[in-house]
């Protein structure tokens, strides 16, 4: 059994623990959170520790954090040869991301893999399965309708908004309209709040509608979705159409996939690792032959 | 430059040659014909030989033969130290290839890798993953509308036909209606022809249609298409839905990803794959740094 820890208690962390109870070959050995380690009434008996070492032997990571801080608790793990799992977004800091892990991967002989969930993580695998079906060609991902976490956290960010929920809107080719919700504080002004997040850099280049609700949570469904498409090329035969369609529960898809992630980090070689370098067969549970029979 | 033979000239070597060409890194050393060895029009200055020693050092030979001639010619190249890749598609024998090849290339210090294509091979890479995003649920491939190969070459084999083709009609949770377009011998009579398709093992377990025609070859279309459906649970999270849909020219899409998978097999260590055991990464061309930061 894969001893597995849970670094971290938002939605991904909550339903990570549940994927891994889930699986036939893990073993949940705890929960690690700084600031409160009273015991969680939906997972009784799982204990709730302040450091990782309080949990006795790990062998791996579900770092459901926030991207800011994977980077640090993700090399104090693996220096100490406990692997990671992390579910990195910040698209243009991945590459470096993977460096600095597989450094400190090696040095601790773990194994981590960076920015894994939907996307990055299966979606990426997509994008790259259908570029080698097509090597010219154009790709689009298509993002939602759901919420943005991260556009979100920008705007209750922004002065004079109590409570905010952006939603990502697909309009094709890959663009993106925004109708962010806000919820005022007490004598905020709309027409201001609302400039504010129309030129905010998370915002600025976006069809962006901002509308005033009394309640946000109201409004609040994790749902969310993807259309990725692509037209290209094979040798030299054009018109070759791929389209790849997902709704989901967001943080039951991601935290899923960063714990079918664990399985398969523990199979590759010490180092750090993104989705698309990892054989896809890895990430199941069982036999190879049987996997293998199932779905080639 | 990786350098590779197409054995083989019916529409997959036509089409991997294309790809060949079309390819940054590798080099179109020849094409293995036992039959004809004349030039071919189409790709002029390219050897055509009958034994594949004649093209000197080769990295790498696509197999564009029938499946049933793919175990003995691959077992005999793979001892020889040239690596294969095939596209062979009885399901049920795919793992027995895959050991059998496996020892081979392994006497031989080569790679092989089986059954690679668009089904199987980067149908099951996405059948993997979708179980990987929820691992209970069901996946159902729809196959179609396209001309099935094996099904118009089971009925050009029945007595009193003189040209077929035999079409897969997608009708929803993996079922599939034939729509067969049969071309009559002289003197045949058609319901007796009907009856011997309808009766064999090809198409007795799905709804079949014969249709009688003048001429077949005015039907013959190759494109193909797919619609791979899975709902399943993340975690203790139902309702998880994927949809992949793809519309392509059907042989120039196989041999593309042949192509491309020759360019991974070179990347393992020795022995022999199916395609959901290498990392998709290794499919494409270029530095690994520069795909990371263009897909995940």
């Amino acid at each position: 059994m894969i001893k597995i820890a849970v670094v971290g208690y938002g939605n991904i962390g909550r339903y990570a623990a549940g994927a891994i109870l889930s699986a036939p070959d893990m073993e949940l050995s705890g929960f690690v959170r700084s600031s409160d380690t009273s015991p969680i009434p939906e997972f009784p008996g799982i204990p709730v520790v302040k450091t990782i070492e309080e949990l006795g032997k790990i062998d791996i990571a579900i770092l459901s954090l926030p991207s800011r801080s994977v980077k640090e608790r993700a090399v104090s793990y693996l220096e100490k040869g406990i692997s990671t799992v992390d579910s990195y977004d910040i698209h243009k800091d991945i590459f470096e991301l993977r460096c600095t892990l597989d450094a400190a991967a090696k040095k601790g002989n773990a194994r981590a893999v960076v920015s894994t969930g939907w996307d990055p993580g299966t979606n990426s695998v997509i994008r790259a399965i259908l570029e080698a079906c097509t090597p010219k060609g154009l790709t689009y991902t298509n993002f939602g309708p759901g919420m943005s976490m991260g556009h979100t956290v920008a705007v209750k960010a922004i002065k004079g908004v109590q409570n905010a929920l952006s939603m990502t809107i697909p309009i094709g080719t890959g663009l993106h309209r925004r109708m962010v919700y806000v919820q005022l504080a007490a004598g905020a002004d709309f027409k201001e709040v609302s400039n504010a997040i129309k030129t905010d850099p998370y915002f600025i280049n976006d069809e962006t509608h901002v509308i005033q609700v009394d309640n946000v949570d109201n409004y609040i469904d994790m749902g969310h979705g993807v259309s990725l498409e692509r037209r290209g090329t094979s040798g030299t035969t054009p018109n070759q159409t791929f389209q790849f369609i997902m709704r989901a529960n967001n943080p039951a898809l991601t935290s899923q996939i960063m714990v079918c992630t664990a399985r398969a980090a523990l199979r590759q070689a010490p180092g750090a690792y993104t989705l698309i370098e990892l054989p896809v067969i890895d990430l199941l549970p069982g036999e190879r032959e049987a996997i293998i029979r199932r779905l080639v």
